[in-house]
């Protein structure tokens, strides 16, 4: 069985998206439809890589990721579909694979060309018209290349790099998730290594100390601000049964600071 | 695989939805579920009927489309069944079919009397205890007639008909998107006929001029708004990268005035 | 074919509840997916344990509850499996489970300690590490005994019950839902047994006079208020057409009073 896992902005009580679903229904029946969301905020590339990228690579090979957060659609931004060890992705050019694209080994990305309704394609639902038929395409098992010719150069998102002076680390502020948790752009590497011995980490976000780093929300007490490594290998802060974004009045973009980090 | 799209105003936190869902997942076992939307606004009836026109034709023949927004529940309306072109759809008669019974070229459509709890119904919620049922029958590929008596004259909606006067058109919006574009009730057909010149159509929303035709987003600046023929091939106003209805201070009912159009 | 029903609190936009869905997918490659709610109010367990209630046994024996609402992760609650009268329930040991719980004829509990990544686990996502591979496990028709030790002292909710003085009930609201209709903790047993002759019953909440008992929506007028038993058998104030809790100014906890009712 392959799986269809869908990914939009588009919501779902306008129906945008219930009509990309029929269409990979329609032109592979034997695929599962799995709506992983469609509520990322209209036009976040960011969030939406991030969301992909925590989900992808859990579903088993040969899942056909249908990614649709497409600001750009009726510009001349590219469709592209790719296979990245062994899953595969449909989705605008517009960098909303990025996070994906830089994990992956194997990798072989193609312009869509040759499925879907082309010039006929409503200028504004590519979704519905050249994507999920992509994804129907990859879905019944028929091969990537038959798409269209190979894209070199896919665009990525300009994702704010973390800088590392001696032990002191400066971070930003990827994301704020439902919880209301910061997750940062720091890596677990770049604070603690494997097998190093605790080290008094501090960190700071937007200007406040949030102390030293925490294994997980026990280690403090209820309404207190920690950092810790979150589920995705990046330093995260939060408050503990409470949402550390609005009681640190800081959100995507806030800067972060480590002092005391492995060097 | 018989499909089973459910179309509802439930939400999905108190667990209405998934409720209808566990029942046609226990009546119609082989039937694969699918969730096209719990999230029309409570009672939306025209909400529901332009969604669900949006995606009922793009799933397979064979597709059971499972529709409760129900207002009425409790009152006298019907409960009815239909096959409309192949496909089954379940809902109250209560309009929210009108746009699908109108585009139907073959049609049947029953009064739900023989199938569900009937009269030991929960009288507030015939979507568990009536129209799942129901829905789980036609899953099972049972006959539609077995279903009850056939209904001769299912409500419809009392649709905003648009109005020609020479080459000006008198419209109105019909429903906002997520995006904020506004979707009218002009038919892309009464402004351009296929393989007509370009014509010097121009548009006004709510008294502000958005102007001519254009065929997509790219063929304006950022948050410039534009006038085009979106993807239910109906007369949209959009701003690109921005939100329309709040741009332009314009939601349902809201006039749409076009000139040049074809006459 | 097992389905795996998923309950959370997570949203969907941040990609962990696909995360989840990734795991039981890529653990049971054969599990049917589907996706009762993610809109839980964050660590809302008495929400979350009604959406439950109302929906968990309207699935067919075999279903596999998964259910993560767990504002407890990283502390020291336990992880759970249960087999309630032939389904299985997947979730945090804190109380998430009562009503089901309460419920249940044929009941064995277990402790989660042998499936999923244990102390590897990522100490803020549990639903990823531990409860998703626990469900796999029993999607895949593995032991319930398998996953570790009995738990014979399952957490449960401090649930407000109502109390009886003669003919008059006092009670609480226990839950508003998204039409605004008041849930209160009130058997329709309480009030009205089966055969019994109409009563003159009367209902108060939160101060307000809401009238006799009614059968539903229809036996008042649009926008008048009224009280009926509602779909999980309890008793509940709704306004037709209206939202009952803003109307009311009454929300979870509200005082509601019952006179005339079976004694």
């Amino acid at each position: 069985v392959t799986r269809v896992v869908l990914l939009t902005d588009f919501g779902t009580a306008d129906g945008y998206a219930a009509a990309m679903a029929g269409v990979v229904a329609a032109g592979a029946p034997g695929a599962v439809l799995e709506h992983a969301t469609h509520d990322i905020a209209p036009g976040d590339l960011l969030g939406a890589a991030i969301a992909l990228y925590r989900f992808a690579s859990r579903y088993p090979p040969g899942t056909v990721h249908l990614v649709v957060v497409d600001p750009g659609v009726g510009t001349d931004r590219r469709p592209l579909a790719a296979t990245l060890d062994h899953r595969h992705y449909v989705a605008p050019d517009n960098g909303v694979l990025s996070l994906v694209l830089r994990d992956a080994v194997a990798r072989a990305v193609v312009t869509i060309e040759n499925v879907g309704l082309g010039d006929r394609a409503a200028p504004t639902f590519h979704g519905r018209d050249i994507f999920a038929p992509a994804a129907a395409h990859l879905a019944r098992g028929e091969p990537l290349a038959a798409l269209g010719p190979p894209l070199h150069d896919p665009v990525e998102l300009d994702l704010p790099e973390p800088r590392r002076t001696g032990d002191a680390i400066r971070g930003e502020v990827l994301h704020v998730d439902r919880f209301g948790t910061l997750i940062t752009n720091i890596p677990a590497s770049w604070i603690q290594p494997t097998g190093a011995p605790e080290r008094a980490v501090e960190v700071t976000v937007a200007g406040r100390a949030v102390g030293p780093l925490r294994r997980t929300y026990g280690d403090v007490a209820s309404h207190e601000s920690l950092a810790l490594i979150g589920s995705l290998g990046l330093l995260e802060v939060s408050v503990r049964d409470g949402h550390a974004a609005a009681l640190l009045d800081a959100g995507r973009g806030a800067a972060v600071h480590v002092t005391g980090a492995a060097s």
